[in-house]
């Protein structure tokens, strides 16, 4: 948590509508930091189903592999989630400390041990001592409420400097469901799976094996194409819950991914997901600007994502949208870097509508005087034309600043 | 140029000895710079061998197409090289500004047309005005001199703050023979390709194609194993050039990659490129500290330089090494994106004779103080080892520091 909040913070939080079969609770455990709240409880109603998807690192965290474990089960009834500790490369110990959670969580919430999941975030490879919160987990259980969306979204923070949550509703059948979402950022954020820590949650009966489908689905366009600065965490974790309380409301259950009736839902969960991964880019560590980059005219829409994603890790890239330079010629360094199909002379650029250079070349009537004043925005959009086929893609990142070195250079000690 | 000299600059340069067969000139053509340097002219005895690696982007200078289109003839007499604008991204203007500089030094050194090379390295996408130096080529050829090594390497720089020269001999037969380089660097440095540019030169009687294979091979351990920012430059070109002239001397003719006399030049030729890539990264931009990074029991060797290259281009990792923070866990983070076998479990990590973690989790007998210390000095090594083959591969970089950020930020403007 920073003491400075992020100029694109949003301006005003949505009003979080509860979720029924959903309580939450958060405490002080002291973990590593002092006078604020590190550790959340999800507690679900009974049959509540569950979905996930994790980082692809070689080295995941202890939490991504208990959790690993348990999703297969298909069914959720608590959440717990710690920050200040990442419980990462900590070996036997790590085993240890989510095994005893687990434990603690299971006998808490009277529930089947793989019905817990877990989630750490903050440093690598200091063991975490489970000790210092799994004998809390039993009154948070009782006393958890709903209606505590932002404070939940405040638990799990590490260097975010704003909470982030997000909210929408879809007609399953004829009637509204609610979806909810937290996550936190700032940094280690590249987008080779669920970035960092998220949680969505909703009262639509939709089966495990849909809600996996929806959320693997759903993950390409939003969390799986952002990045802040490459570099994919050893904690990814996405977890989506749905308790199922809508049925009462008169919501079809959907066993199905081929049900016509997910439309809405999908498209809603879509958005929300867009939502809270855009709030992570704009929470990335000492990010002034979001940066969103489209590339069009590639080979395949895989092609364009990756030529994306080359120019949205470019240190030189994000270093001049950080001095509000057009820098154009980094963006064409940057697709060629990209090893993927490309042809100089079809090349076309735009910062925002300002089209900068024309197949292959710098556009005569470019005005630098209009891109200038286009820099100075804090939402810049980047388009490269590769003129070489139909795919397209999109992904979002934010500009690189001294205040990134300043926060990485010393955010362990 | 920088006012600020990298603290890694040499505390001292070799004395350059002269190569037979190549004569020097420098010249302020106010390409983009006032009061230095900006044009090169490098004249080669007739009967001159040629050899070259240029970037693998998909969007090469135009420059680097001249280059490709010439080398097959495997002669050269004349290298022509401004630095302040990289003529990349400038489309049927940019091949109209080789075309004349490469009609004019060929005119002015009397040879064939594809004997004339050329390199740009500055700006990318602003037209290369030719007519702003091609009329002082002539001039230059005729006066030129060896001896100039110094002044050529400074000629060449563009954000570099210190000049970079090597020089190596070899025995060839019984005959010793001179090899010299220079290199400028000093951002969008990644090792996919020859580095921005580079030249080398020797007096050894070696044949076009024998040279070819004697640089290609030797960029894998040197030029392309260092990275300052991940990002590939459009105009990375490494050419190197073989006057012959010592075989005057007795040294012999070397028609034959397998020709086993071969082998001590190999080696010092090895020596110097390697010489050259390390002032490339000691002058990254903004760096204070040199990394080298050493990845051993990976699978294979190439493998281990794919996760030398994950560690060495994580803006986590560098920003910690800025930090004099032995912030392993992110070490951890780098070999677990690299998208390579690896097995967290089996991991370990040095920084220096440090072991701060060892089999899938944090040594116990890791001292904070001794690697504290350790963090202070300015060249750090960061050895791990995966533990599941022989793979084994070393890459260098620097860190990543305020000052990268600020000189990137308004670099153009």
């Amino acid at each position: 948590m920073s003491a400075t909040i992020s100029p694109l913070a949003p301006k005003k939080y949505p009003r979080m509508p509860d979720i029924e079969g959903v309580r939450m609770a958060t405490a002080e455990a002291g973990i590593k930091y002092r006078g604020r709240t590190d550790v959340l409880v999800m507690a679900f109603e009974e049959g509540t189903e569950v979905a996930g998807v994790f980082t692809r690192s070689k080295c995941p965290s202890a939490p991504v592999d208990f959790c690993r474990a348990n999703l297969p089960g298909g069914k959720a009834r608590l959440l717990v989630v710690n920050s200040g500790n990442a419980n990462a490369f900590t070996g036997k110990k790590g085993r240890e400390s989510t095994a005893q959670t687990g434990k603690a969580g299971a006998e808490a919430a009277g529930c089947a041990a793989n019905e817990v999941f877990l989630a750490s975030t903050g440093v690598i490879g200091e063991p975490l001592d489970a000790g210092r919160f799994s004998h809390l987990l039993a009154g948070m259980v009782r006393d958890a409420r709903p209606g505590l969306w932002q404070e939940a979204a405040s638990a799990i923070m590490t260097t975010d400097t704003y909470p982030k949550v997000a909210t929408a509703t879809a007609r399953l059948g004829d009637t509204e469901v609610t979806i909810n979402g937290i996550a936190k950022g700032a940094g280690m954020i590249a987008p080779d799976m669920a970035t960092m820590l998220s949680f969505v949650a909703t009262d639509a009966p939709i089966a495990a094996p849909v809600l996996q489908a929806l959320l693997s689905g759903g993950v390409g366009k939003t969390f799986n194409a952002i990045t802040v600065d490459s570099d994919t965490s050893t904690s990814d974790t996405l977890l989506m819950f749905a308790t199922g309380a809508a049925e009462k409301r008169g919501a079809p259950r959907v066993d199905s991914l081929m049900d016509p009736r997910l439309s809405g839902f999908k498209r809603a969960l879509g958005k929300l997901l867009k939502s809270l991964a855009l709030q992570v880019v704009r929470d990335g560590e000492g990010a002034r600007k979001q940066v969103e980059i489209t590339v069009t005219g590639a080979k395949s829409s895989r092609s364009a994502k990756r030529v994306a994603l080359s120019i949205a890790n470019s240190p030189l890239v994000k270093t001049a949208v950080a001095g509000e330079d057009a820098n154009w010629g980094r963006v064409v360094m940057a697709v060629g870097k990209a090893g993927e199909p490309a042809d100089r002379d079809s090349l076309s650029i735009w910062f925002g509508d300002n089209r900068l250079a024309h197949k292959g070349e710098r556009d005569p009537d470019y005005s630098e005087e209009a891109t200038s004043a286009y820099m100075k925005r804090d939402e810049i959009r980047i388009v490269a034309d590769l003129g070489i086929g139909s795919g397209k893609a999109t992904v979002w990142t934010c500009d690189l600043t001294k205040a990134y070195v300043e926060i990485n250079g010393d955010y362990r000690s």
